[in-house]
């Protein structure tokens, strides 16, 4: 087990990295990243496309679905997810329960496009039936957007049952999956939906810096014209890779050669079903650990996702959150620094190049720095 | 010299790449990437610290300009730039001579921004005495853009006496310096601008996936709510950046990381002078080695900025470019791909980790190549 004398690390040396992301990832996929290609050379273009057809399997979407890559962070990604998708005469209800359900809406307000809010506290996962009233009295509402996995507090939404209810009423459905993609299911062939936004680098573990949208091949060809920008417009920057296989502007080479690596690790884990399962022991390693130490977590366990897990923050008056922060990161830990505003809570991810025995030493790490803190949260709880 | 049997090569083993960018990076700038950080922890923030601060130097502008990082290429710094800094009520003189300019105005149209254009074949400079008349018969233009070095040509254009016309007239200049910025001199201590876009990937030789603005302090205050997306307002991104030291949106860590590295390396060699006259160098060796062989470039030599030369495509038969362009790249040098449409020529950059021994070796491989193809252009000429 891990001690403040021999701090934990990745393979490369540094903390291990229990974030939402950017997270631990493997060497290996760093080590693809210490080469230099031309963007529109036929080494670069291949690696590229193998990306680019591989995604939609994920989603079971092959022939459905295409990827439409799109630098810069997730929220670059969603940006042009909602912008190319819900046209300037739309309106979108946006599913809110966290932080990435208030950003779908001011991406929308600053655009320009109408939008609605149904929200729910940040452990509750939207109401259908209110859902069901808002589209059923609102013609005007052409799309809905909803979160996969909200990382704000690590709740799975149900998005399928959101899917059939979206679909019913004929409207289009947007999804967020950020933190949950490739680690959670999500089946094209039974979920009803027009366009995923995901990336780089949250559970297929590439580094950070290339965003996706997975797009049904007919919702797409129905968003020409539709975008307010030229970067995040998804139905140009898809036009020009079908006709040249080049991105329109110099793409981030490294990070998709990266990413290239991190999916053919991905595959070989077992694809969505073993690193989902991976992660799902991580979190309960991590869950109930805490638990035993005196930890609550925000979440009741049907509601939790095995991405990021929220804990109560301790009420023993010994518990300074930075100095926990503090002492795990000189054990070689990170986690997610900074309290919640709305619950008084902090974060914990079990996404990465993590396993097993990285939460197991963890955990203890959590007890002796308790007790080094003189917080006895176990006998307490 | 090197030759069919013995490929040219970089310190990573890879192709040099004579392009506009992407471009080939030291070893130590790939090897920078590999580790992992957390993009909320002191030391990355310490890190992307340091870049921030230390930009504003390239230009003298320290005190008085801010860096304003984007990530994406570096058309993403421009639509940042143009959408938040032309107001919705505002209107931009575009400068057109080459397809950076062309892309400003197409930015400005999507995002619904009133421009007019001022256009001058790709060989010329813009016309200052019609840039004069244009400002003096249209109050209602508040910002001319211009394009440093236009990579379509490689052509220079003159950016102080644009600059010092839009000042004497009481207009705001904005400047895509992208491929010259950090070889070319730009002084703003003389020369008036609001801002000035680059990227890690051009003469700072880091990888691709990071834009930045240096902006004017007092000029990017003026911009709050100007921004019509989210995620390209540069004055939220700059706000919170100073509030928490923290991106809005997960970072590129790993270019961002790469680019300090690299940050370092431009110092090391000199800074804008020492780096100019590497560049300086090894444009003239390649422009006097490709005359020696009957080559002539589209610019003559004032007009000719040392970072991307234009050669005129050979009228021999024997001169197949698609044959030439793979002969180079067997042999270790991918030059930038496809002809120009314009004019009938094609383009070599000198820019990246390149150094004279590269160019001599490169102009030798050239006339092997000729000499392959049966081309005997040295007599033509």
């Amino acid at each position: 087990m891990a001690s403040a004398s021999r701090p934990a690390a990745s393979e490369t040396g540094d903390p291990l990295l229990l974030t939402p992301g950017p997270l631990t990832t493997s060497k290996s996929v760093k080590q693809a990243m210490v080469h230099d290609w031309g963007s529109r050379d036929a080494a670069f273009i291949a690696i590229n496309r193998a990306v680019l057809e591989g995604l939609p399997r994920i989603i079971h979407g092959e022939g459905e679905f295409v990827t439409v890559p799109m630098q810069g962070s997730g929220t670059f990604a969603v940006e042009a997810m909602l912008t190319s998708f819900v046209p300037r005469s739309g309106k979108a209800l946006v599913l809110v329960n966290g932080a990435y359900g208030l950003r779908a809406k001011k991406i929308l307000d600053v655009a320009g496009r109408a939008n609605v809010v149904h929200e729910t506290a940040e452990d509750t996962p939207p109401d259908l039936a209110e859902i069901e009233a808002i589209l059923t009295r609102d013609a005007a509402i052409t799309h809905v957007f909803a979160v996969h996995c909200e990382t704000t507090s690590g709740i799975r939404n149900p998005v399928e049952a959101i899917a059939a209810l979206v679909k019913r009423l004929g409207r289009r459905l947007l999804i967020d999956a950020m933190s949950a993609f490739g680690a959670l299911p999500l089946d094209s062939r039974e979920v009803a939906f027009d366009a995923v936004a995901a990336s780089s680098n949250k559970c297929i573990q590439g580094v950070p810096g290339l965003g996706f949208v997975l797009a049904r091949k007919d919702a797409l060809a129905e968003t020409k014209g539709a975008a307010t920008t030229l970067t995040l417009d998804l139905f140009d920057q898809h036009a020009a890779l079908e006709k040249t296989g080049q991105y329109r502007f110099t793409p981030p080479i490294h990070v998709i050669v990266a990413f290239h690596q991190a999916l053919e690790e991905f595959w070989a884990e077992g694809g969505v079903a073993g690193r989902g399962e991976r992660y799902a022991e991580n979190a309960r390693i991590l869950i109930d650990g805490m638990a035993a130490l005196g930890f609550e977590t925000l979440l009741p366990k049907a509601r939790q996702a095995p991405i990021i897990v929220t804990f109560r923050m301790p009420e023993d008056a010994r518990f300074v959150f930075q100095r926990f922060y503090d002492a795990l990161k000189d054990r070689g830990y990170v986690i997610y620094p900074g309290k919640l505003t709305v619950a008084d809570s902090f974060r914990i991810g079990c996404i990465g190049d993590l396993h097993a025995r990285h939460m197991q030493a963890f955990v203890g790490v959590v007890g002796e720095v308790l007790d080094e803190m003189g917080v006895g949260l176990k006998s307490a709880a």
